[in-house]
């Protein structure tokens, strides 16, 4: 299956000076896009359309439908499909810029769960602070928390293969250097899906905006795999789409681990070629071959 | 000077498996706190006290006033430490984690700038998806930007030891992989200040907070040395504590280094220990034994 990786407006070429040992020499250079994304949606209460602004976050332009549907899945706004009826950028409100707004449109008689999008899970939950308001948010909101599990077994080797095949799939990454991926991989190692951003946590609501699209969601036989560190938002995002075998390349904070956990998502960081550090082990998930 | 590093409750002592060929072990591993913390203002307007919380951000404990100021000045709320009477944590509010809310009381007749506040600038200004009215914003709110420069010569040699310098008071990352940090140093390539957070974005506030509160403001005359990439916001931020020389080990997004264009920001990326790349090259800005 072919990733879908961003398009040509995600990379710019600017003009830079390189600098090595003493020497400079002016050239062209490929750098990430970084622009603001506004998500809207739209939706009827009493046959009356209102209108609200969601969120912005600065993203990489590409899979921008996505990236909206995928952020209201794992902010608990919208939890399926079905709900949406339309995803279109709006008419030209300033002179450049309408390609920066994503309208998602609700159905009829679907009214969202506005109260959650304030700003993140815990900030607006009965006790932000702590943090426990936001678990039992995560609990009740996420519509595939509760399936049963079954044992998901995977091989030393095809985790070993994982940080470098999200690597040879990450074009981007190799044109700027600055560019963060989340992919998934079936038990097997086989990629299904990867996106690229300039922020992680978009890079993971566009893969998650696109499994909604496909109908792949629930991910729950599924490997996520991260080209940074897993912090605690990237885990309940992960655990919004009923992820629960998460790898990063990078270490993992104490929240993610925590929340980890709590939700028996399988937690590896520092993934390499030949080694990894197991945070948490799911009570469903096995390695083949491991002394 | 001593750089200031964070407490022995950045750092969390977990228990994991260690997985190297096919061999596991279990082991105990230092990993990077991350926490949420809520920063709020008190206030008086005609007598009457005003509170208002103002965000929650996900942060490593530690320096965690300075964190706080350093958020509502690169914010644009406040403009100087002579605005601030007091900084401190409530009286615990629920049973554990009142160590995650710091309150900035601030001197009577000072009315903050709070249409500002409802989220970063780019969101509330007149046209945030354009980033023109975000741009407009730090132009009039930071008091620095419009000091007159003088000319920074510095040796490639200094240049190229930075990463190295960062790196080697960055005791945290060394325990954890996963931290971020923000250095000052000075044209000589003396560390002035540094501070860590698995949030890049806190890590530079607590820094900018840091020099609030010890009088260092404004830092036109050091270099930032960014442990990551450098992206929009990190730019914005530096710009509001008038630096003009930034550098990162990482790459610079576009629209960071349209913002470094805009306020003349040296910016320079993927520092290395013998070369690095110029994205801008500021007007006052010279490099010593450059060909």
């Amino acid at each position: 299956m072919k990733a879908h990786l961003l398009s040509n407006k995600s990379v710019k070429q600017i003009e830079i000076v390189k600098v090595k040992d003493n020497n400079s020499l002016p050239c062209t250079d490929d750098i990430s896009v970084e622009e603001p994304l506004e998500i809207r949606i739209s939706y009827e209460v009493a046959g009356k359309k209102e209108h609200k602004n969601i969120s912005v976050t600065m993203r990489t332009p590409g899979n921008d439908r996505e990236l909206a549907v995928g952020f209201l899945f794992t902010e608990g706004i919208i939890s399926s499909r079905q709900q949406i009826k339309n995803v279109y950028s709006p008419e030209a409100e300033c002179s450049r810029n309408s390609d920066n707004i994503v309208i998602v449109e609700l159905i009829e008689d679907f009214v969202p769960e506005l109260m959650k999008t304030e700003r993140n899970f815990y900030t607006t939950s009965s006790c932000g602070v702590c943090g426990k308001g936001s678990i039992e948010s995560i609990r009740t909101v996420s519509p595939f928390l509760h399936q049963e599990k079954e044992d998901i077994i995977i091989s030393l080797e095809t985790l070993y293969q994982l940080s470098e095949k999200l690597k040879s799939f990450q074009n981007n990454f190799s044109a700027t250097g600055g560019i963060h991926a989340s992919g998934i991989f079936d038990v097997n190692g086989n990629l299904l899906a990867l996106r690229e951003d300039v922020g992680r946590h978009n890079a993971l609501d566009k893969l998650i905006g696109h499994t909604l699209f496909t109908g792949l969601l629930p991910l729950n036989d599924t490997i996520l795999v991260l080209s940074g560190r897993a912090s605690f938002e990237l885990i309940q995002k992960a655990a919004m789409a009923g992820i629960t075998i998460v790898t990063a390349i990078g270490a993992p904070s104490s929240l993610a681990v925590d929340l980890a956990k709590e939700f028996d998502i399988t937690l590896i960081g520092f993934l390499r070629d030949n080694r990894f550090n197991i945070y948490h082990s799911g009570s469903c998930f096995k390695i083949e071959n491991l002394l």
